[in-house]
């Protein structure tokens, strides 16, 4: 049941149109990892590109899991359409291949979102777990802007490091926390507070509401004492409640206020020029280090040098030596 | 005034008797990026290897600055030669180039650990801002127990994810934390907590102990919610005061208590295998990109593809490409 390949100008012809399938079967091209799907993918890329360079709003949503990211996501998507944008959704997992169970059955999320004629909610496909991964990020947001959706939100469910990574690709953080007890901690332990130009307090209603509100106000505390932030902008923190649809409206318009602030200031344009170095470097590194494997003498070398360090007989100062001489480094 | 060259069995029997002040030169010269130090440094390291092998006790502690860090190394480090152990103490600063005001000015730290006969206090030398620079911890931690101090305490005063991979060399993470409003989230949002096996409330005296017995019963719940270790340790929170000489014996049992778990069950020796994995990695990844920069032709690519892509002309992910050309990979 393999579907026809696509040329290269069906691809970039359907995208502009704004064709969620043909969007759809590139954004898996650009995830694939063969040879063939590599330079069809590389040629659509480039076609598309200007609509992509210097364009567009991407906001990463981020936060622990039951901060309640995707029903926020869907309030905030249906939010901006009726301002007149048009919305995509990524759904990104740094740690793709990982199962994670909560988020794979909860397949009805964004219901709305995914039948409204101006978004387009990136399905998850059969046999992955979530519908990207980190590694296309960049690429994938280039391709859904060409597709006409300039706001583009991604959702990251992954924890750590490749989460701030995934921070690190777009214009905005936006950091959801929910107000239960623990999550406080738990919220910030992953250094994603740093990188956080909105924080949102979820579930802002009922029972939770003098939580939220006490959340919030540690919050702000906490903020007051950080460093100011290179884009010049004091982050706030909301309380909102998707279930009672409190406080997304506040939560839209300060992120369309942060998007005015980055552009008057300049600060837009610098940071999607360094995000542009830094995806360079990226992938000059990447393409470096698969010559590292690529040397047909490198795995035997390295069980070697392993085998020397682990019964002690050499430190891996020296034990390197070995494979730099097998692969005639240094 | 330089002074003469010594040579590797000079380095080597100097240290192995203890000798401070060939010990001193000897870090220094495995912190040298020079040729010749680099190939002497190798020697030395060889020879003295098999004395810090799955031996000894290294306490990475961390937390964020005004903590209370270094008195606090200065009183666990008085108990430990109490109890019959010779104490080392590195400084480890990641962001080494830095400059850090507080700690610089603090020339007195340490008195009394410093003029201890078992132990010994990496000086700060003239011309450098702290006793280290991470990239060379590995090898000098290997150094200082050839020279027979069995305990090391190295004390981390960078942020972020250098801090964590300082963390990362040692056999287990002692985390202090002051009990000051803000100080809470500051010392969280570190992601250190998740690699902490022992949290040590300070300050815990007068007016501030209400305030650190908060704070500690508010870091059991949060550690509470933490998924168990893979030491199968479950995470204490102490409250000490080193000023008035409170919990400190508690806390220095509770090292010792760790010690003893990981060693009878065996995570001490896999993970310093793990870590000796992680140190080859380091060194091949960074011999390895050595030769990406010593091409001549790099630079010049470089600069290209930049130019490149910060117009908008070029997509990274083709840019690459070029600097794959010129440098015939791929």
């Amino acid at each position: 049941m393999a579907r026809p390949r696509l040329t290269a100008e069906a691809y970039i012809e359907g995208i502009r149109q704004g064709e969620r399938t043909i969007l759809a079967r590139g954004l898996t091209l650009l995830e694939s990892k063969r040879a063939e799907d590599t330079t069809l993918a590389s040629e659509v890329l480039t076609a598309l590109w200007p609509a992509a360079y210097q364009t567009g709003f991407r906001i990463a949503v981020t936060g622990p899991p039951g901060a309640g990211k995707s029903t926020l996501i869907e309030e905030l998507g249906m939010a901006a359409i009726a301002s007149g944008r048009n919305v995509a959704v990524l759904a990104i997992d740094p740690s793709s291949g990982v199962s994670q169970g909560s988020i794979l059955a909860d397949k009805t999320r964004m219901d709305r979102l995914s039948q409204a004629e101006r978004a387009y909610v990136r399905p998850t496909p059969a046999g992955r777990h979530l519908g990207g991964t980190a590694e296309a990020t960049r690429e994938c947001l280039a391709l859904v802007q060409a597709a006409g959706f300039d706001l583009v939100l991604i959702e990251t469910v992954g924890v750590g490091q490749s989460e701030i990574e995934v921070a690190a690709m777009a214009d905005m953080v936006l950091l959801a926390l929910a107000p239960a007890a623990g999550d406080e901690l738990q919220g910030v332990k992953r250094g994603i507070v740093e990188v956080a130009d909105v924080v949102a307090i979820t579930k802002a209603e009922g029972e939770l509401a003098p939580l939220a509100m006490q959340a919030a106000l540690s919050y702000r505390q906490g903020l007051h004492l950080a460093p100011p932030k290179e884009s010049g902008w004091a982050v706030p923190v909301l309380e909102v409640s998707s279930l009672a649809g409190t406080g997304i409206a506040a939560l839209w318009e300060t992120l369309g206020a942060y998007h005015t602030h980055i552009l008057s200031n300049g600060y837009f344009g610098r940071q999607r020029k360094a995000q542009l170095e830094n995806w360079l470097a990226a992938k000059i590194k990447q393409t470096w280090e698969s010559r590292l494997f690529e040397n047909s003498d490198y795995p035997g070398a390295l069980i070697k040098a392993k085998q020397a360090v682990e019964t002690g007989g050499w430190v891996p100062t020296i034990a390197q030596n070995l494979v730099a001489e097998v692969l005639k480094v240094g």
